[in-house]
């Protein structure tokens, strides 16, 4: 066990239902623990999913750097925790995490409001009858 | 023109903010319009995201089957898009839709709640205090 913390051991059984893509990771979606926002995407690998359930903190690995990543080491910006659920296929977790300040790396408090509206030129209803309101989102969203 | 539908267009200046994966898709994260809760995550290339914004209903792109997907045209449970947001570097959008019965092929509302729980080990405040609670959510609820 020289160099291997128990913290990087995912729970018996998960491994066998985990579908990962080519480079070993999952997608995992952060949602604010108290208001269900969703706050950004990542990926995880088996040691980073094992650490947000192992030990409070939500980690990540980062396709970009390639390398682990504790959400907050840096920004002080930290997701502790709450819930991790996978999805039916187990190529996804969504995890329910406290985020202290933002979560996103421009300063806002998801990746969505920082990336903004995208312009929806057609709402219908569950018949595919046309709404009325069919324009974005809040009228003071950014959009294309 | 020929086959092409204008439906299948981006909004100009859409195309370059995207920041799309070795196989052309970005993630795409579907939320229920109505109570926020995370129902999927799928793929879309620049056609089905194009068509989630012009034609009212959701569309993916199917990794597994390497086709086109309207979500329930086989089993009527269409998801409605109401607003779409781009994350903050182009690799992910955040749809709000109406789902139509359930989302998960499983038939559960979320492909979450199909798949379910897996066991927080720990679980800690912003000074990395441990709480108290430190169990997983919901009693019922379908753990590793």
């Amino acid at each position: 066990m020289n160099g291997i913390s128990l913290d990087d051991l995912l729970p018996e059984g998960l491994s066998d239902r985990l579908k990962r893509d080519a480079n070993g990771l999952v997608a995992a979606v952060v949602q604010d623990a108290e208001n269900g926002e969703v706050l950004m995407v990542g990926y995880m690998d088996d040691v980073a999913l094992a650490r947000t359930l192992n030990t409070g903190r939500v980690w990540f690995w980062s396709r970009s750097r390639q390398e682990y990543w504790r959400k907050g080491d840096t920004s002080g910006h930290m997701q502790l925790t709450r819930r991790v659920r996978l999805d039916c296929d187990g190529d996804c977790v969504l995890v329910e995490a406290v985020q202290v300040g933002a979560a996103c790396h421009t300063g806002s408090r998801s990746c969505f409001e920082s990336g903004g509206d995208l312009r929806v030129a057609r709402r219908v209803d569950a018949d595919g009858n046309p709404l009325d309101d069919a324009m974005p989102g809040p009228a003071s969203a950014k959009q294309l």
